[in-house]
């Protein structure tokens, strides 16, 4: 039975078992951590016979001839460019093959925006009150890129068929300070959600009001799906923008750091050939090049995107469980009780959690207190703030199944203690 | 007989004489390469074991725990760090541990310093005439990266013991818009010079007008002796400039580009406690981590210092034979006669050459006319621009012997075509 609807001595009733509860698992001094988006080691064990595919017999040459051991390459090898490509759904002549992180291609290319300029436009450090657009809830490490950069953060709701497309346009239609704005259109950190083909479209027909407007696409999550059978091939936002008439307008990112080994991995960055050149125009003086034996490494392993999709079915049935150890003991806590709502992805690292509206911190906190940890509350927002106080992310990759699932019970209970705390001090 | 002492008759003789050399080395289509200071095939080849050291049967865990397959790390894993120091001849707690390549180290610190300024210091790109001191004849891409942000690049004369630092202690005591200095301390390039003790105790000692003066202390060829009994450790920046009350004026960069592979080793900086922590401020933002795993690979295969110091003396002695087989061949073609210098480097990738005055271009462009490319004249000096048009760089590294001794004496041709015709249109 729904909380809301119950009488106020219900409700501390409730509480007061709860708290019992609570007072023992606090006995328990445990040490649980769903905060963290990384692979577990199961995972990473999945890789390791890449580690022997480029050896001391290996003849270390690229497609092109070129020795992949020297010096040369600003931009990739092209077989590389290609795996890379395929992931993203683009074409490899659109393609740049980084180093370890995407992360850095992003912060690079903004960096190179502050300093530079894009395509000749006004470097955005004399742009006084530069903008860019958050989708929330979205990725912390992308608001806090361009917060570093000193842009205000604009907040945009998302929904389920990804951000609001309406404010979205309105927004970069009528500013010229808005510079940009961060996706992650397939499996959003952290709602899991895929953007709709007609928020693509939209993205794609944008009419900003900045020249220098760049959509930042991060496709973290490309191949990342949990069911084996969902196949969300989303469109390719590169032909999309250019049938659109602006191909300048989008920066797509992608890696192999949740596919392969987080920090030994390769990343891409794909864009218009104008833009291409601009990056390279930046990176001649910032690189002597990516790691091209990595690159190779990683080709020769995977061969194609098949061997990619293949691999990614093994991820998926080490994290298919643990997704759905969550859902089904938040469903077994919570439904019903009109106090919480989340989602379920079919692919990504993360479910995104509601609360009543001023819940959130006060249940991380109560987890904290409880041995569990958790992403800091308001994280998903711009200035990790979260106007309503509700949004939680919820790790469920890292941990094992058996901490897991008691980390998520301790979460529910958590969850509950909380909202029947702000119920019954609403009521007095 | 020095051509400078021949009438006009005999140097017309002797160029006509040459000439009909250079026609038949014309005809030859020659295709001969010493501008890159590039690795050859037999070094590459000396590190193709530490490919194996690392493979799917590896516990890939650093010293501290940490898996170092996974996220996590900003600065380097600790035996990394370790390795890294004693390379510099500095202390491990001094050194952070980077991704592929050191120059990208250096652009990222100017570019932090441009945009967010150093130690609280107003950001360069607000410093309307900031500038940079180029120890010249110098690397290029050092002078590039500092052109690139839009710094006014000052030449400083070089000469046997390091830069000129009468006239650096002028310049940086008098102007608070000069921001940093170039230096490759050891092996200079292209000079291959080691600089002075005293050299080195005036940098430590320097009283910049500006408090957020840099060194950059590049120490590429910190192990990178082709003599092996040569052993030139030089005083360490880290510990001086501490000493000499100015522990935040310097940044020390290696990497092992010329001890592996270029574009797949590994990079350090070097810097006071306060920097370390201003560096990591920014790399939170900009990078998930270094590559871990080939740290690892590094640490692994080299061991420890030693390791490297064997290592080196193997590539010292596929290098020592090239560099003396040029200097051989320029002492034969060239001694006596009184229009060129050159140097004899115990270490680096490079032999700096100077002609007679007005000579370098067209000597480098006559060398092309006969197949044989020289790094441009000039490049070796901020803008390209050598105001005595007398420096070229000569880089043994790359070619092999048979190609290194025909290119140096053609060469050697070229210059003294080029300077006869000067001293012939001089004497006109």
């Amino acid at each position: 039975m729904s909380y809301l609807d119950l009488s106020t001595e219900d409700l501390k009733k409730e509480l007061s078992k709860l708290k019992s509860e609570m007072e023992e698992i606090k006995a328990l001094e445990l040490n649980l951590d769903l905060s963290r988006g990384k692979p577990d080691k199961e995972q990473l064990n999945l890789s390791m016979e890449m580690l022997n595919t480029v050896n001391s017999k290996s003849i270390l040459d690229a497609e092109s001839g070129m020795d992949c051991r020297n010096y040369g390459g600003l931009d990739g090898i092209p077989e590389a460019k290609q795996l890379m490509a395929d992931m993203m759904g683009t074409r490899p002549e659109n393609v740049i093959v980084g180093g370890n992180s995407s992360l850095t291609l992003m912060y690079d290319i903004i960096s190179h925006a502050m300093t530079d300029g894009l395509l000749g436009e006004k470097p955005w450090c004399q742009v006084e009150d530069r903008k860019f657009l958050c989708p929330a809830p979205g990725y912390d490490r992308h608001f806090a890129i361009t917060e570093h950069f000193g842009m205000k953060l604009i907040p945009v709701p998302m929904n389920e068929n990804g951000p609001d497309m309406d404010v979205v346009e309105e927004l970069v239609s009528s500013d010229d300070t808005i510079k940009g704005i961060w996706c992650v259109p397939k499996y959003e950190n952290p709602m899991g959600i895929v953007f709709s083909d007609e928020t693509i479209q939209r993205f794609a027909n944008l009419k900003p009001l900045a020249k220098d407007f760049r959509i930042f696409w991060d496709n973290a999550y490309c191949v990342h799906s949990i069911y084996q059978n969902e196949e969300t091939d989303i469109p390719d936002i590169i032909s999309e923008c250019e049938k659109a008439g602006n191909p300048d307008m989008v920066y797509e990112f992608c890696s192999t750091s949740k596919i392969t080994f987080p920090g030994s991995g390769i990343s891409a960055v794909a864009s218009s050939p104008a833009n291409l050149i601009d990056i390279k125009g930046f990176l001649k003086y910032a690189t002597i090049g990516p790691d091209k034996i990595n690159q190779l490494r990683h080709v020769r392993y995977f061969k194609n995107i098949a061997g990619i999709k293949a691999h990614m079915a093994k991820h998926a049935d080490i994290l298919r469980p643990k997704f759905e150890a969550v859902d089904k003991i938040l469903n077994d806590e919570l439904n019903g009780l009109g106090i919480a709502e989340w989602t379920k992805p079919n692919g990504g690292y993360f479910i995104s959690f509601n609360t009543l509206k001023g819940c959130a911190s006060d249940t991380v906190t109560l987890c904290s207190k409880m041995g569990v940890a958790f992403t800091p509350a308001g994280a998903t927002y711009p200035y990790g703030n979260d106007p309503e106080d509700q949004n939680i992310r919820i790790a469920p990759t890292f941990a094992n199944m058996k901490d897991i699932k008691l980390a998520t019970k301790i979460f529910a209970l958590s969850v509950k203690i909380v909202t029947l705390e702000k119920l019954i001090n609403k009521a007095a």
